[in-house]
C-alpha cells in the first residue's frame, strides 16, 4: 500500500456492514439464485439434475505473494482456479461462495480491490456470488472459494476415472508459462529487496506474468465439446502440472499412458525464459503447474470430432497399467513420469 | 503434542495420498452422493428442488486456540457451526466440503484427530463429506467448511426477513454457556502459562466447556417444526450473540422487537460463573455468542403449535421498526439493544 492511498479501517463497517458493502454491487445472473448473500445460507432452485461441487483455498505465503500479486488479480484467480475444477467435470459453473480471512493491516480499499477481481471473474464466467464469510486472521490472508455447477445430463459429466487403453490424450492451450511467470516475479522480488531503486524488467514478459497472476479457466473447450456432441472419456484441469495430473487420471482409471515430449505445447517465450533460468523447458511444462488448461482423453473412434478443435494438442495415448506412465523424449528415450507438481508442505 | 506421541510428517503421504488417507474411512450416507472425494469436483444428484448453501472459516488465534481446543473437537465444531446455518434455514444439511490450511508443525496424527472429529459430526448429523483441500500455511491453521442441504418445499425455507409485527420471539436451549466456557479456558491458560505446575480446575464446569469446545447444532427443533407442521416466520442461529442476531432479523425484516430479560434462558451455572468473572450474566447471554441455538419468530395464531416444544422459550415480541429493538429489564427499565457480538477485526 503506497503512501497517499486511502486507508479505511475494516472496523468502520463491522463484519456485517462490510460484507454488504463489498457485495452490494454484485448482481445475480442466474434466475435460480433465489437468495444470495445476507441470510444464514443461500438458496438455489435446482432446475438441473446434478450438482457439481468443488472447493479450494489459497494461502498467503504459499499460493500467492502480495508483494507482486495485485489484489484484484488475486480475487480473480481465487475464483478461476475453482471454476476450472468445475469445467474439468465438463460442467458449467453457476454459483460460488467466498470466505476470506485477513489481518487488520488490510484496509477496506484493499478488500474492495479483491472483490473487484471476484466480481470480474463472476461476470466473465457468468457465476453468482451467493455467500461467504469475512473474518480476521492474526497474520496473512487466506481465501477459500467453493464453486458449484449443474447439468441435466449425467452422461456428460467427465470423471478422472474413465480413461481406457487406446484413448487419445489431449491437452488444451500451452504449458509452463505460469510457472515461469512465477520465477520472473520471484527474481524481480529478490532484486527489489536487494536494491529498491532497481526498476522491474517485466514488460516484455507480460504473457507469462498474466498466466501466473490472472489465469483463465478453459470454458471454450466445454462449449466445443457440447457443439460437436463429444464427451471425453476422462478429464482433469492442469493445476499441479501435466505429469502429476496425468498420473491422477492413470491412477483413477487404472491405466498407464505415454506422452511424447515433442507434442507438448509450449510457447517460444517459455523455452527462451526457461533457459535464462537454466531450466529444462520440458520440466517446466511437466511439473510447473498452475496452467489451468484441460487434460482429457477421448476414444480413438471420436478423433474426427476434435480434428478442428482450436488450441488443442494430441500428446499421447492411454496404455495398460502394467506399461506405466511414461514420457517419450525427442531423443528416443523413455522416462517414467513422477508427481513433481506442487508440494504444499 | 506431548512427548512420546507418534509424529508422522505430512509429506509422507504427499498432498493427494494424504487426502485419501484421511477420508478413506468416511462412508457416504446419501444415495444421491454420486461422487465424493477424489475428482476435480463432487457430483450430487438433485432429488429435491432447492439447495441451501453456506460457508464459514475458522482461523487459529481468532476462533480457536490449540492450547485448549482438542483437534477432534475442533474438527467437530468446524462442521457443526456450518450445519447450524443450514438448520437456521429450516433445512436439513446433507453434504459438506472441508478445506484445511496448516503448517508443517502438524503431524499426520494431528490431522487424523481433526478428521475424526469431522467424521463424528458427519455421522451425528448424517452428512456426507464430498470434497476438500488440504494445503499448507506458513503458520497457523485455518479450516473452511461449506455445507449444503436440500428441500422439496420452498415454503418451508425460513429466512431472516419474514418477521412481522406481533410475531412471538422464541429461543431454544440456553444462552451464555459457551462464552463462559471460553472465559474459563482462557483463565486456566493464563494460570498455566504463569506456572505450568498448576493443575487446571475445569472438571466441575464440563457443561460450559463442552458448549464452547464441542457445540451441537439444533436439529431437534427442525424435526419438531416438521412434526407439528409449523414454519417459523423468521429464523437465525445464535452465533454472534442474541442481541446481534436479533438485530439481524429486525434489519432484514424491517421491524423492531422487545425481549424480556427475565425470560432469557440461562443455566444456574452460567449465572454463578459470570459472577466469578465479575460479569453480568445477562450480558453473557446477550453478547457472548457461539451458542448455536435457534432464534425464531412465529405468528401469534400458531402459539398452540409450540406450547409443548421441548427446551423452547418465548422471550419477546416483534414490534414496529419505529419502536426499536429493546430489552425490558426485570427492574422495569428499557435498554436499546446493540450489536456487541463477536468482533473479528
Amino acid at each position: 500500500m503506497s503512501d497517499g492511498q486511502k486507508f479505511t479501517d475494516v472496523n468502520t463497517y463491522g463484519e456485517f456492514g462490510l460484507i454488504d458493502h463489498l457485495t452490494n454491487s454484485f448482481t445475480n445472473l442466474h434466475e435460480n439464485t433465489i437468495k444470495g448473500v445476507g441470510d444464514d445460507a443461500a438458496v438455489i432452485k435446482n432446475v438441473k439434475d446434478y450438482t457439481v461441487l468443488t472447493t479450494d483455498m489459497l494461502v498467503e505465503g504459499i499460493h500467492f505473494d502480495l508483494m507482486y500479486s495485485p489484489l484484484k488479480h488475486l480475487g480473480y484467480k481465487a475464483v478461476v482456479v475453482n471454476l476450472s475444477d468445475v469445467y474439468a467435470m465438463n460442467v458449467r459453473p453457476s454459483h460460488i461462495t467466498v470466505s476470506i480471512a485477513l489481518s487488520s493491516k488490510y484496509s477496506v480499499e484493499a478488500l474492495e480491490e479483491l472483490y473487484d477481481g471476484i466480481q470480474a471473474a463472476c461476470s466473465m464466467y457468468k457465476v453468482d456470488l451467493v455467500g461467504g464469510d469475512t473474518t480476521s486472521s492474526p497474520r496473512g490472508m487466506a481465501i477459500s472459494v467453493t464453486a458449484l455447477g449443474t447439468t441435466q445430463n449425467f452422461e456428460s459429466i467427465t470423471f478422472r476415472s474413465g480413461a481406457r487403453k487406446g484413448d487419445i490424450i489431449c491437452v488444451t492451450g500451452n504449458l509452463g508459462a505460469s510457472y515461469l511467470g512465477l520465477q520472473l516475479l520471484e527474481r524481480e522480488k529478490q532484486l527489489y529487496l536487494s536494491d529498491p531503486n532497481i526498476q522491474p524488467e517485466l514488460d516484455q514478459h507480460s504473457y507469462l506474468l498474466e498466466r501466473q497472476l490472472k489465469p483463465e479457466a478453459n470454458k471454450r473447450a466445454i462449449d466445443y465439446f457440447e457443439k460437436v456432441n463429444l464427451v471425453p472419456t476422462s478429464m482433469i484441469d492442469l493445476s499441479d502440472g501435466l505429469s502429476s495430473d496425468l498420473l491422477h487420471i492413470c491412477k483413477r482409471s487404472e491405466v498407464g499412458a505415454y506422452i511424447e515430449e515433442g507434442k507438448i505445447p509450449m510457447m517460444e517465450e517459455v523455452k527462451k525464459v526457461a533457459l535464462e533460468f537454466n531450466m529444462d523447458p520440458i520440466s517446466c511444462a511437466l511439473n510447473g503447474g498452475e496452467d489451468y488448461e484441460l487434460l482429457f482423453t477421448i476414444d480413438q473412434s471420436k478423433i474426427e470430432k476434435i480434428r478442428f478443435m482450436p488450441d488443442m494438442h494430441i500428446i499421447g495415448e492411454i496404455v495398460d497399467a502394467s506399461d506405466g506412465t511414461t514420457l517419450h523424449t525427442t531423443g528416443g528415450n523413455i522416462h517414467r513420469l513422477t508427481a513433481q507438481g506442487w508440494h504444499h508442505f
